[in-house]
């Protein structure tokens, strides 16, 4: 039976079943020894690993027991520009300060300032504007904590010299075929498209190439990036190093709900860089999973699946488990209506991003020197 | 009718029929009028244009219209390193040379040492071993006596910094389809090779962009690499630059005959780094155009045009025309039996040889001053 969603890095549609999307993709949930496992070596666990938004993964199991054998992980993720960062880009990027926190990890943060470039048509994405978004993501990421000693971001057209002869390396191991089934690139495809996958894998063992032996690498991502790992991995073995291991995450829902919060879609994102009248403008008109009217919503209640604030909460707003739970069950039992609920998700959304501001400034002037360059 | 010859950068096969190829790639016969034009600007006319080695041309009229108006042009070639530089490579940059030398032009080239790393199978070609060969390519380079502060070199692995950004913009132009019809390339070609012609494209504008205006550029190179500037041309185009003019040279033959000298074949092949008995026990293996036995030569005669020998004096060895002229006539009137001939070859080229590698060593300390990194 064909599915009524479709997950790839280039699109995103339909209502994404995330159980079907394991077997799809041959992914594997994490379960709760696996929780328990991460809890009783991290001596805690974050909670979009609770709450499942993290929830598959490929060869964690493996990874775990290479740390505890002492073969240290590092962790690779990335964010490609195409419009600002939005709220949804932080749930990797917290996963990953996290695990670099808790496990000790140098993290490598890949800025594929070429990709959208290359698979968008919008005449206004040149490379010199996705340059620019690049940097300003750069800053929004380092700005979340990041340990400065053990963090590194580049930007793949600034970072070639270093990327480019490994990717080639990578991209004799994937064919037409293989990311024309991968992707659902056809003959009018560009090759820059074809081929950019493989650059997108040279993270993943770069640090092997570095220090000239094999080092187990980590990748946390929104589970639409799967697709190229699921390609780059079978290369990676190919050339001789691990295959990285994985957790995917879930989408954040837009404001209007559907898949996926979308950089390049403004009416549906909420921006790192909104000003707080926007937020809460963008907020109030959110989807609630709500009914249609006050009077019906007290009868009734709403549903905390569907409403895009309640979401907002449970990925990224709220890390406490039992306030969490409250505000579920208020929307459930229609005791809280739609207007305080988005005032009050609208407010912790600012009193956040005001914080996050101060982090940036305090960052902004020794980012340069988390930035590789030639 | 379909044609019993293939020209492709990845496969030259047949015997090959230049009036057929200039019609099939809709290129310009170079006709008397442009010899004598390039004659009255350059003061000579070299013998490889003379002899109709470089035969054919793109915009080579535009080109020296625009040198006319003062708008002077550069120089941009190279070689994809697979075993050792050959006698063959020589025609192109002689011709080079000779044009900086009477153009005062600035010369680029470049070695693209992932080009047959990822168009060929021989897992003895990994990138190290190209990249042995890429240096050893750009010493016997620098020997023909390029203009030290007019010259650049570069190996796209390690210029990729430079290179990789201007050849997404390429690759957003060039889909499957193209390189698929271009090159006879199939679903199952890795994505490395679909991409690599944007690689090879870029030094036909960079120019341009580094100096921040449009700046005509010229290809000397050897027919079969037509076909990527044939796909590059249009891109370049789209991106604003001026399509770069090329000048195409027939292929010297291999010395058993056969279509062109290759590199990856070496009992076919005279490469510079032959020794001079090497090189007399090759030479004497040639094929000529000689009747089967001597008395039938001294009776019927020999055809200079399938005589390996007497092209190779034509291409490289013997610059002056009535010489040139006598060996041809002596073979034709079988006054001159294959030894001899042969012997007298050799020596002629173990002579270049011998003046060629005292050259290296005069530039081998240099040499670093020539080649463009990061």
């Amino acid at each position: 039976m064909a599915d009524d969603f479709s997950v790839t890095p280039y699109d995103v549609a339909g209502t994404v079943d995330y159980d079907r999307l394991v077997e799809k993709f041959g992914i594997t949930p994490i379960d709760a020894q696996l929780e328990s496992r991460i809890k009783r070596i991290a001596g805690e666990v974050h909670p979009l690993i609770r709450r499942k938004i993290f929830f598959a993964h490929r060869d964690l199991n493996w990874l775990l027991d290479q740390y505890e054998k002492g073969n240290k992980f590092y962790i690779y993720t990335g964010i490609a520009p195409s419009g600002g960062m939005t709220i949804g880009h932080l749930v990797p990027f917290m996963m990953t300060q996290w695990l670099q926190e808790k496990f000790g990890a140098e993290v490598y943060i890949q800025i594929p300032d070429e990709e959208k470039f290359l698979t968008k048509r919008d005449p206004k994405l040149t490379l010199e504007r996705i340059h620019e978004l690049a940097y300003a993501d750069a800053l929004n990421i380092m700005a979340l904590g990041f340990d400065p000693n053990k963090t590194k971001i580049f930007f793949n057209t600034d970072y070639a010299g270093k990327l480019y002869r490994q990717a080639v390396r990578v991209s004799k191991h994937i064919t037409f075929s293989i990311v024309k089934d991968a992707f659902g690139f056809t003959n009018e495809t560009n090759v820059g498209a074809l081929f950019y996958t493989s650059m997108q894998a040279v993270p993943a063992f770069m640090r092997s190439v570095e220090l000239g032996k094999n080092v187990p690498c980590l990748i946390p991502l929104a589970v639409d990036q799967d697709v190229h790992f699921r390609v780059a991995r079978n290369a990676i073995e190919k050339l001789g190093y691990y295959k990285p291991a994985i957790m995917h995450a879930k989408f954040l829902p837009g404001l209007k709900g559907g898949a996926k919060m979308s950089a390049s879609d403004p009416n549906n994102t909420v921006y790192l860089d909104d000003q707080p009248e926007v937020i809460s403008r963008k907020i109030n008109k959110a989807i609630t999973g709500q009914q249609a009217t006050a009077e019906l919503q007290k009868k009734f209640g709403g549903d905390p699946d569907r409403c895009s604030v309640c979401q907002y909460y449970k990925y990224l707003f709220e890390p406490d488990d039992e306030k969490l739970e409250a505000i579920f069950n208020a929307e459930r039992e229609g005791t809280m209506l739609a207007g305080e609920h988005k005032a009050a998700l609208a407010k912790r959304i600012n009193s956040f991003l005001e914080e996050h501001r101060k982090k940036k400034e305090a960052v902004r002037p020794h980012l340069e020197d988390y930035i590789l360059r030639e």
